[in-house]
């Protein structure tokens, strides 16, 4: 059975399309899906960005927010921008990568992005991502905001981000199967039925 | 019926996929084809980029260069790369723009790609152009290279570029169909059944 590595940012709203579209796909394909949340912050530093490329380049940016109004519609999936954007996605990949290892992940990940991008919330408040965990019913939230920030997990981070410079990785969101890497929401189906 | 603008840059290898793609597609969704060559070169310098990104931006090229060959496979599509990436494509837009006047620009961009991305010809290179031309059989080839260069055309050719940065077009391929800007070979299908 293939795997498929699914790098993932939550501040972007391709990745929110994969999310919400790849377990099906997966299912069908017989492909086992390794999730992967990352930061883009990272990665775009290597470029000289400090910020989303959609603010530093104006035209790509007001294409960007018209694109995926037009893919939400095609996918048929809610969408609605947050005020801010790009959005601070630290602290929502940091508790996501407790709740892989507490068996929480996937659902917790669905749950920011349903949040961020289905309605618009500010996941990067830590008031919100508290509400999200209490919604889930995984543990004491105290308890889990506490080792989100704890020196183990932003260490934990900081190799998951050398990882994916290792990797190459330049977008989100990144589909790893094999050798191959494949970049974009556009990609996929090509990834998971390569 | 609907009416399909279709910008390409002879240097871009998605534009090729998109070029060879693109008639059937529009015949099935009962679309006329506006066919625009035109330059990205002017587009990028609003970005500072004086080159392709493809270049500027490591990652982002090595991944083009594997990408192009999956896509090339899937849409079984001939593909072998010139020698020198980006190709300088100003002397085929600007004999492009006169083949639309007379009628024969349509398959002189074809030749034209099938040359440069089929063959890994050097279509940067006016013998190469001539060659071409020659094989279409559409005039006195060194008539035609003289409109080209004309100061007359070279205007015209930057009039296209003006208009391509008015539209706020930043990439190539672009398809403009009523008010809506898609960008990338992978939006084809959704711009032509929008």
């Amino acid at each position: 059975m293939a795997t498929i590595e699914f790098w993932y940012e939550f501040a972007s709203p391709y990745s929110y399309f994969s999310f919400m579209r790849i377990e099906p796909l997966a299912e069908k394909a017989g492909a086992t899906i390794k999730y992967q949340p990352f930061l883009l912050g990272p990665v775009f530093k290597q470029f000289g960005w400090d910020t989303s490329p959609f603010l530093i380049f104006k035209q790509k940016g007001d294409y960007f927010f018209r694109d995926i109004e037009r893919e939400a519609d095609f996918y048929n999936l809610p969408l609605k921008m947050p005020e801010q954007f790009p959005i601070h996605s630290l602290l929502a990949a940091r508790t996501a990568l407790i709740g892989f290892e507490k068996g929480w992940g996937v659902e917790f990940s669905k749950a920011v992005y349903t949040k961020a991008f289905g309605e618009g919330g500010d996941v990067s408040n830590k008031g919100e991502i508290a509400k999200i965990l209490e919604s889930l019913n995984v543990g004491d939230v105290a308890d889990i905001l506490a080792a989100a920030g704890a020196q183990e997990n932003k260490q934990k981070m900081r190799d998951v981000s050398a990882r994916a410079i290792e990797l190459n990785i330049f977008g989100a969101p990144t589909f790893i199967v094999g050798n191959e890497l494949y970049w974009g929401n556009d990609r996929l189906e090509k990834a998971i039925f390569s």
